[in-house]
């Protein structure tokens, strides 16, 4: 047992329930809170925020930190929350207290300004905020860097530890080489996929029950867990035996039904953490990819997966007789797989999906790294989604201002959408040999897979990262040519292709 | 402008925000938290409560509060939440933090204890946890007793400040004296009041309609507001702009509907607190008392009332058409209003409801400044509910275990339920004098009667206590008789008693 530690961990604890106390009121913000509420509600955001900073980041803190470093006795868990808390302390340490401070205060006006500016659907308003932020973040990113790194390389590690721009370059152009003319091939094909049946009025009450239905199908476990409903679909959690899973009710069902697989897959991971892991620095994802790997993992490539739907499409068909019952479970799945180019990112569909997080890397790493100006932004964006996805958006709301997440100051972040999508694909290739995939699918024996990636991905939390896990699991490091394979097994499969 | 108000804000803001943290997690657990959860969220709250004490109760704390006191430039309403904060450091401050924190941790045992042997229907689980919590609370009282203060006299100010055993002797006497006759009365009536028809199948759907319905009318705003379910009906809030309540649905519809009324009541008293009052420690209500005086006057004295049914009874009936279309509005407002004696004080009528309290007033004057032994306790309850409600409670789940207060140690917190009915009825009778009251009512124009208690009480918080405000509105002290003279002409009318 170590003293130091036993010290360390007031502070750690504190920091816990400081954070648990933030993610339900984001929770609560999201789902059931007052319109009205605003204003107040986030004096008292600021404050624990405020708090939680000054827990971690004390000099007390600081020398129990480097106390603990030289420390053999510590457990591998405490180690790796020594090793977090270290990380963390860096980067809070390299940049001084006062720009830390406006930086926070820049980003939350920014959102602000963003949202009324994509509401205006006018880029000029938010340009000017947009370039104070970039600055920032380049400026905090050079402190940080260390033996010549580069600046959008800090960002990446901050979403994807041991990933850079070199390894990321290789991925996009992958993906660039492969993925546009599937998509071109795709468009010339002769197959018309039929999604109509998936627009019209269904209620909320039904979309609910299948819902639910679905959830817990997947794994979703109601007695350490809540569904809610939100604006946009998310996941939180206060710990391993408290997660929580948000959807919506649109016209278009496969809105709802996907987001909730979608959302399962993350509260998975969660549920997933050892007890020894949960509420401490360690007990969340291995990273944003490996979440969001798991995720995608369900929603597509077993959601959207035709062996999936086998023991359960009569189900949806009794929740939607109107709508459904002359709909066989082809036509079904083949709707849900539909490939067409649109301009927003959420919205979009397994194959295009790439294709837009591609344009947003290429335009971070030119803001960051090459000579994009805030200003030429919005020309560069409808460029680019011209010659990816051949649609050109007319207005910067459905073009540069969709996202929120610049406002907030998160560069780096969108790699790991689609590093997520190429884990599972990796992942799914080893699985498929080391079980018969598809055959637990259509049994509906999923508690096979599940199991499978809990053992040997969702227990260790942060104790690995996500490099790591893929080389133990597969026997390979990051390899982005199984996404390739599986998009264009799957769509050549669907539009005809030859191969 | 203070300076050393300034550096104490700080921590009354941190305070603010744990407060508001720990009320949102009382609020979530008892509305959507999931039943896993409990066991590890209770570590984030423990750990909240621990930073909570310490926000408020350290040295530099102390002698800011004192430098404080002797400050003739802050405003009032700083002033206030000095005397506030002082009070509760001299509380703390006078019991060993030892044995301070021995008492939590009893209290959070023996409300598991209680409900155990609740459950089991066992007094005797209870007792030997009983007894300590009672030891722990009369050697604190001891400690805090100033010159030659009683210890129940302590406890009483606690949750009625300027109230005492002198003053509430008094009160109880009154109702001992007029009100058990009257029951008696009641009981010998020939009158047959039907409540039949409040119980049924009604639906869960069709009782949210008219509860939402209800509290709007009431004046609940669901802009800065929520209505959830949860297992026992309650009020809370985070600040002016953030208010909640929560209702029941059960197979007896007048439960939920006066539930809702009740607690808007409550939630009338926190929306109408002022800007300048919310989220400082002088946000809240006066008193226990004065918050029941508005929660009880909404659901008795106004939802109780024939005329407040005027305008809408034909609403109920549109919603329930089944259960109430043969139903008219005189037979059910009687039904409303029937009076019988029960064993369950929180199910129990406006008539027999004070004699509920005045039996715990009694024994709890026997368990701190009597000889009243623990282990009479059950006996002596069973006596008392013969001696005034005529009957005898055959088991203690449905006697002495039923309420979770003592479990809590909160003890001298019953008597504010009474003064709260009591300061409704005083402040009834000169409100008619003021305003054309069931007229009102029956035009359904609510907002005048809020208007004036919003003038009168909520908009203070704790800035004046409820003797003072009694005072200034009324013209008169705490007078009880009106109380009785309530009861009496309600029930005569009712019962067509000779007066």
């Amino acid at each position: 047992m170590s003293q130091r530690f036993d010290e360390l961990k007031q502070y750690l604890d504190r920091a816990m329930a400081l954070q648990a106390a933030l993610q339900l009121f984001e929770w609560d913000d999201a789902t059931v809170a007052p319109k009205g509420a605003g204003k107040l509600t986030s004096n008292v955001i600021r404050i624990l925020s405020g708090e939680y900073f000054q827990a971690v980041n004390n000099e007390e803190v600081k020398s129990l930190v480097k106390a603990c470093q030289g420390d053999e006795s510590l457990t591998q868990i405490q180690a790796a929350q020594v090793r977090e808390l270290a990380e963390e302390l860096e980067k809070l340490d390299s940049i001084p207290k006062e720009e830390y401070q406006d930086f926070a205060h820049l980003t939350s006006e920014a959102v602000r300004v963003w949202e009324e500016a994509k509401e205006k659907n006018d880029f000029q308003l938010f340009a000017p905020t947009l370039k104070q932020v970039i600055e920032y973040q380049k400026k905090f990113a050079s402190y940080r860097a260390k033996d010549g790194q580069k600046k959008y390389d800090v960002m990446l590690n901050d979403y994807e530890p041991g990933f850079n721009m070199e390894l990321l370059d290789r991925f996009f152009d992958t993906i660039k080489k492969e993925i546009v003319p599937l998509l071109k091939a795709v468009a010339d094909s002769k197959v018309m996929v039929r999604n109509d049946f998936l627009t019209g009025e269904f209620s909320d009450d039904q979309q609910e029950r299948i819902g639910r239905f679905l959830a817990e199908y997947v794994g979703f476990d109601f007695s350490k867990g809540v569904m809610a409903v939100s604006a946009h679909p998310f996941t939180t959690n206060l710990h391993n035996k408290d997660v929580r899973i948000t959807t919506h009710y649109h016209h278009n069902l496969d809105s709802s039904l996907f987001s909730i697989i979608h959302e399962t897959g993350h509260a998975l991971y969660e549920f997933g953490i050892r007890d020894d892991l949960t509420q401490t620095l360690v007990g969340q994802g291995a990273s944003m990819g490996m979440h969001e790997s798991q995720s995608r993992f369900f929603e597509n490539i077993i959601g959207r997966n035709r062996s999936f739907w086998i023991p359960i499409y009569e189900k949806l068909q009794e929740v939607f007789p109107q709508e459904l019952s002359e709909i066989g479970l082809d036509m079904f799945v083949n709707g849900v797989n539909k490939a067409e180019p649109g301009f927003i990112r959420t919205e979009a569909d397994e194959l295009t999906y790439s294709l837009h997080i591609l344009i947003r890397y290429e335009l971070e790493k030119e803001l960051i790294e090459g000579n994009l100006s805030v200003e030429d932004l919005p020309q560069m964006w409808a460029d680019k989604y011209e010659e990816y996805l051949g649609i050109r958006p007319e207005n910067v709301r459905e073009g540069v201002l969709q996202d929120i997440h610049w406002s907030q100051g998160s560069f780096g972040y969108f790699p790991s959408y689609a590093l997520g999508s190429a884990f599972g694909a990796q992942l799914y290739y080893h699985m498929k040999k080391v079980m018969d995939f598809d055959g637990l699918l259509a049994e509906g024996k999923l508690e096979v897979i599940r199991d499978y990636l809990r053992e040997n991905i969702h227990q260790y939390g942060k104790l690995k990262d996500s490099r790591t896990m893929l080389k133990e699991i597969t026997g390979e490091d990051f390899c982005p040519e199984y996404y390739v394979k599986y998009l264009k097994e799957k769509y050549g499969k669907l539009y005809q292709l030859d191969s």
